[in-house]
């Protein structure tokens, strides 16, 4: 490794750049960046990331001449700064900081004042003329020194200094009065007070405080690179999924103070308001202070405009650093200054954090004053900041100890937003009181179709078993509908209406919160706020859509939520589900509930009869809703077990209602229990064996399609069969489908375009897609199920152990949730296999994706980069997957630049 | 089509020959090969099957020139007789016969004496002197005609018959007496019956009976070549998967009579004993009688031993046929005759059926006799003879009248073979009772692994729920235990201790017996027999296993079951399921019942010490069955609520003996509820989640295998991970797997070479092979739960719907049940990829099948032709999987030596 391992910034020039992130890390990227445009950065030198991979790599030593080069770096840092490390009188001091090319916690954070020992700090006191300044700063070298590089506990340094606080009070050092604050302590406290510090240094560490600069220069170091592989470290690597970083570069850098009268001071700032957006300057700061009291947050900061009263000049430099790095950067930045008696010096500048409109704000304002283009607007907004406009959330102005002592349960964040509520503990009593008017949170152990009014009824819902593709978050996704899941903890008593974790008990009735996005259940009505969506996201997503290849659908049920789904973008319907329509009320439930225990043919079919004006009135509400948008149906899907009560005594009112004895509706009822009932009798098997079904919705969908044709509405229905495993189980449904809808089309003398597809939603299916496709007019890959099987893997079981499957902490053998983000490695292959086979059979056989992962960013871009015709997700993630979509075509764009 | 249409054989020389079965269909190929080695056959043509394939491709149309075909060989055929068609003084008669190239029910029959008018009726008892016979032949045309070409009902016919014998009766006709047989009826009576028929003829088809013989002869062809659409055909092709035929042949062949006097006869007889195999003619015949008087059963038949008494020339001539056809045809062979007035003829050949034990003496026979090789000897038997070799059988000897008078209800035909007892309800009961001596049938809704004791200890196993692959069928066939399962029309009352169909109730201790083969239930205790194995069969699995490529081992789980299926042939354990081992003993299921209640990691590693010395003992016992045969002991496999108890009594009783509150018990276990458990928390995902349960394991069998070295016992153990999807889980638990391994042959200071390997059992370890193959030493497919996942299709839930998916009268979706044989199309698509992916990265790496398929023929040379190591069945099918082993080595030799 013949490299240079060390980057000189200072006097207006700098050896590194801001693209050297790699081996600079971001702060010392930044720092040799602002230098070389020009901008008031201390001097000082950035040891790379390759010294950290070195170190690492050969049993913990440094490369050869590693040590000299920085030592040749501290005397041009000397020369340049006119003082001596070291020196007594008047001593060059620096700062020691980590800096990986991605910020990270658990790595060692800053150590100040370094090169101060009992000598130099009286140094310090006379060339400052300030000898509090002096041994308030050798005061908290010592104290950072001994916590941050040495390991001591932090607590060991601050009871000294409460001691020393406290012995005040009690008047041994000559002065009265009640507790006080660190900025009270006076010289000769401070003086003893360092006493004391280097004695618990030595207490703890075996050690002296060490007096030689260079002692402490490389025990920093050491300290620095040591931290790289600290278990926080590492650990918060795995979880975030931070890999094939070098490891962490040391920037050492000369100090400069801002606690060194009225006038210095240091700050944070934001180019633009990181709340709105807006393209004002916005920051915080502290005169007479350095960085650390800013955080510790002991005085209130005042505004930016403080400066501008108080130091016209320097406010001025400031915004025109503010200037010069939106110039430079292209985005908005958060900076950090300090003042030093009147000279503004710039510590840091990074990419700023922001709020979900605000990224919006920032991004199209960016474009409209032509600092980006388009497309690097499309590609800064992230999927969270499209949730974030969404959903509404907790106030966030409500302090964290309230929200902590409320906190009553975590489960699962299924689907995100928040809301508060009355506790009901069935779907019943969740339609009743919502039609009380009442604020409802259905609580369940976990939930099936039959809960499913409840859950449109209630604003939020908790159950305590299922992960994040389970029956309850699956349907609350599609509504956008606030939803936590797998909450284990959780003790239902269905019986009592109560639900507890420990010796907590919250009653029916009770108030309680969830937030979604983070799985948390607090005790509590919270307020919750729900955010206007910015004029910049209409035009955002404007562009998004002009970009993009894919088209986006959706999956909804109803007219309603399709009208809905047409605001958010979507551009037809990837997923209508024709089952859920069966629980819309009491007299469909009953129809199709009749149909399912009937004994014969001939029941099944009137029972079906009686189903059918309902099915056509929806498709009818579809239709029109989607005006000439492609319309997927699935026929039935789901077994037929879910469609019936299981507890007696609604077994027993079916009985009543049907006329039949009880022991029959029972027995039917008990037959069709399954096993394993995503592998039992559903989808297309339901047809194959009553194909009265598939004549009873094909009729529905068709009557459907000739009455709004007749009424001028454009239609365009897409047949789907679910569950398909053989081309000939395809033939027989297709065929049957064929003749049912061409019947009706004579019958209505009507012609009405539709396709017949199939959805991949088995493993042999997409093997064998060559076959299907010379059947299929369309595919649409069910990754739900498909993931189910080809990883064996129940989504409603998988919470026992997935959890440990993808947590890096612990076995982590999955890269993530696969229920959340396609399986690429694994399914993402067999869906290769079925595109290209099908495409081999039939050229353009049109693709799409219509399980939960459509609206996944990542998904969506195997789905562009598959050659996928559409995606399908639920109405709200409409807007993530068209802006994913985007973003894909954008990356392959620039890729085939390259 | 310039083809040929009609092929003539007679007068020693054959047109035809006795490999064109294709064109001439099975009996006019053997008629004209029969004709050409000089056997004395009657002439006659064959119409070839390409004018059945024309008619049907050509709108009913006959070929051009066809007539003139059929003609010209009946001039030719009438030259050779020296007697004419229709001639009224001395007509030539002929029959008309079906024929494809397979035999097949459902088309038309035969007809004799097609020929016959009013006149030449009188012609024919002229030149006879014998009017009886004559009225009698003709009175028998008519009846064949009308019922079988133009397809009045046969009873119109009968019923003139009876009539005319019960006016007799009634003295009508003269004579008095009680019901006469058919061979009483006088020349007047036949002259009035002939009437009759014509009558009825007329009255049915509203024609007069056609007088003219090429009508006759016209409306026989017709009547053949329509029979073979007839739907009872075409549902006997569908159902028995014959495709590829072109159509049926048309046999016409001059009459020859067996009842025209004490010199005239007809039999059929079996070149060697059908029952034994022994090398000794076998046949049954009548003097003066008609073929159709045989079947009919009305007279007893003789032994062919009269022949040779009373005709002995004419048995010398037979015995001549007899070795001509065994030598020309190298097969036993069934064959007609008819003795006219001394003269012999042989009107039909064809390879005889014959019963198991047989099947083996033939062919091994018919080696040591040099007829053919040993390699034709293993392609000719199949693995229903192994089959029946082995299993009781209900008593042959019971009359099938009593057999039905008996049947209670029919299930499904999980495992082959009888089984007769006294009906107990659980699995305690049956263990009880066969404690007391008692066979026992054990009958349940469905069996889990709790009642696998229970199960052991019955003679047969009685479900009413679940397919060929449930519980029930799995288990009891890996003992070769006689099964019924899936019996859906039982219903089973535990408490009452009763089960009934319909209005037939059985309770607790009657008799009943079980035919495993059919499906069929029986009331009462039928006598069984067991036939022991004939020598044949061990020469012949020698020469078997000297030709086969892949290796044969079995899957048992005990010591008891491994040396069983040694004798059988086994090379090896391929699956050694390590938890029925759980359930052997109270003991044992008590200690894997507390280590799954057990709260903690400290609990849980208590209750597994428990667990290890039986486990440890098991293995020892295990490989000291095997002693140097490779043992692959898969890990932990079955979801943990197998393992407890699921009645609130049970779990009652299990808190008492762990000490622990009822309600802490019943939680953990309702906890441990999941909705597809085939999905769910299983596999190799215990293992990562509680690894000390692989610890326990993989520290019994290495213990055990240092016990058994240190002993002088050869030991090869193969330790394999289920369910893996992932290899970075598969290289965790290999890793753990080694550590705990070599910790225990370190502390032995034993040497154990032993492998690591992995199921592919879910779709994605097949897709991922590649990968897997990096760590895994060994593949062994499991094709049970492969074939679950691929297919979407739960074994246990698939009895509802997947007798229609393979019911090829149906929907015949499938072209068999995938979970008997491997779906080759689909699920062997994967094996393939999964092969040829993990071979791609280890090339030597060693792959095995360890699913119920691999006792399947069918799925065994799939096995053969994709490179497997070895197949691994239960103990009764090894010898099934050696033969199919060996066949598939020769087919893939002649297949290249072509």
């Amino acid at each position: 490794m013949a490299n240079k391992h060390v980057y000189f910034f200072g006097g207006g020039r700098a050896e590194g750049k801001g693209n050297m992130k790699d081996i600079l890390g971001g702060k010392g990227a930044g720092l040799a960046e602002m230098t070389n445009i020009g901008l008031p950065v201390p001097a000082g030198f950035t040891i790379t990331t390759e010294v950290c991979d070195y170190f690492y790599k050969n049993s913990r030593k440094y490369p050869l001449g590693f040590d000299k080069e920085v030592l040749k770096a501290l005397a041009r840092l000397e020369k340049l700064a006119g003082k001596k490390f070291g020196d007594s009188a008047d001593p060059l001091l620096i700062s020691v900081r980590s800096g990986a090319s991605r910020s990270m916690p658990g790595m060692m954070d800053t150590i100040l004042n370094l090169g101060l020992n009992d000598k130099s700090v009286e140094g310090l006191a006379k060339k400052t003329s300030n000898r509090r300044f002096a041994l308030d700063a050798y005061r908290r070298f010592i104290t950072m020194y001994g916590a941050t590089a040495m390991g001591v506990p932090r607590v060991k340094f601050d009871d000294e200094f409460d001691e020393v606080k406290e012995s005040r009070t009690r008047g041994r050092l000559g002065q009265r009065g009640g507790i006080i604050q660190d900025t009270d302590v006076n010289e000769a406290e401070l003086a003893e007070l360092i006493g004391r510090l280097k004695d618990a240094y030595k207490a703890n560490t075996k050690k002296d405080f060490p007096q030689d600069p260079n002692e402490q220069l490389w025990g920093s170091i050491d300290a620095v690179i040591g931290s790289w592989m600290a278990e926080k470290a590492v650990t918060y690597r795995r979880v975030e999924k931070i890999s094939g970083l070098l490891g962490t570069a040391v920037n050492i850098v000369q100090m400069v103070f801002g606690n060194m009268g009225d006038h210095s001071g240091t700050g944070v700032c934001f180019t633009r308001d990181p709340n709105s957006g807006k393209n004002a300057f916005y920051g915080d700061m502290l005169m007479n202070a350095q960085g650390e009291d800013v955080v510790a947050g002991i005085r209130t900061p005042l505004h930016l405009s403080y400066l501008e009263k108080t130091l016209p000049v320097i406010y001025k430099q400031l915004c025109n650093v503010r200037a010069a790095l939106e110039k430079h950067f292209k985005e908005m930045q958060d900076i950090e200054f300090t003042i030093e008696t009147g000279k503004l010096y710039i510590l840091q500048c990074r990419t700023g954090k922001r709020s979900p409109m605000a990224a919006f704000s920032i991004a199209v304002g960016m474009v409209k004053e032509k600092l980006i283009t388009k497309n690097d607007a499309i590609l800064r907004i992230t999927d969270k900041d499209i949730e974030g406009l969404f959903y509404p959330v907790i106030d966030p102005n409500i302090p964290k100890e309230e929200l902590k002592k409320a906190l009553f349960a975590t489960g699962i964040d299924a689907v995100p937003g928040a809301a508060s509520g009355s506790v009901v503990f069935n779907a019943k009593d969740a339609e009743a009181w919502a039609g009380q008017g009442k604020n409802v949170i259905l609580v369940r152990k976990e939930t099936s179709p039959e809960d499913v009014g409840g859950m449109h009824a209630a604003k939020g819902i908790l159950t305590a078993t299922g992960g994040k593709t389970s029956h309850a978050a699956v349907v609350a996704r599609g509504w956008g509908k606030c939803c936590v899941v797998g909450c284990e903890d959780l003790v239902i008593d269905y019986e009592a209406k109560t639900m507890s974790v420990g010796k907590t008990v919250i009653n029916e009735g009770d108030e309680l919160t969830l937030n979604g996005s983070t799985g948390e259940v607090f005790k509590g009505g919270m307020p919750l706020i729900k955010p206007e969506l910015p004029e910049a996201y209409y035009t955002l997503m404007k562009w998004a859509d002009e970009t993009r290849v894919l088209k986006v659908r959706t999956n909804v049920d109803t007219p309603y939520d399709a009208e809905n789904a047409i605001r958010l973008g979507a551009e037809g319907i990837g997923l209508c589900r024709t089952e859920h329509m069966f629980f819309d009320t009491d007299e469909r439930r009953l129809a199709i509930q009749s149909m399912i225990v009937a004994d014969n043919l001939e029941a099944r079919e009137k029972a079906l009869a009686e189903i059918l004006p309902f099915q056509r009135k929806d498709f009818t509400g579809i239709f029109r809703a989607m005006d000439g948008k492609p319309v997927t149906i699935r026929l039935i899907d789901p077994p037929l077990h879910e469609f019936v009560p299981h507890t007696e005594n609604d077994q027993k009112h079916l009985a009543q209602r049907l006329n039949l004895p009880f022991h029959v509706v029972k027995r039917k009822i008990d037959r069709l229990h399954e096993a394993n009932p995503m592998l039992g009798h559903r989808g297309s098997r339901l047809c194959i064996t009553y194909p009265e079904i598939l004549d009873m919705q094909v009729r529905a969908i068709i009557e459907a399609a000739c009455e709004c044709k007749a009424k001028g509405i454009k239609v365009l229905p897409e047949i789907m069969l679910p569950l398909i495993i053989a081309v000939k189980e395809l033939s027989i449904l297709v065929d049957r489908i064929r003749k049912v809808a061409d019947e009706v089309l004579a019958a209505n003398g009507a012609k009405v375009d539709y396709l017949v597809g199939t959805m991949i939603e088995v493993p042999r299916a997409a093997l064998l897609a060559d076959e299907l496709a010379r059947v299929a007019e369309f595919f649409s890959f069910g990754t739900n199920d498909l993931t189910q099987m080809t990883l064996g893997m129940s989504r409603d079981d998988a919470g026992r152990f997935l959890p440990e499957y993808v947590d890096e902490k612990k076995a982590g053998i999955l890269k993530s949730d696969p229920f959340q983000s396609l399986d690429v490695d694994g399914v993402g292959l067999l869906i290769k296999l079925g595109i290209e086979k099908g495409r081999r059979t039939r050229k353009n056989i049109k693709i799409g994706i219509c399980g939960e992962h459509g609206g996944d960013p990542a998904t969506v871009k195997f789905c562009h980069a598959n050659g996928f015709n559409y995606v399908s997700c639920s109405p709200f993630r409409v807007p993530i997957a068209r802006l994913a979509a985007a973003q894909a075509a954008l990356a392959e764009t620039r890729k085939k630049g390259r």
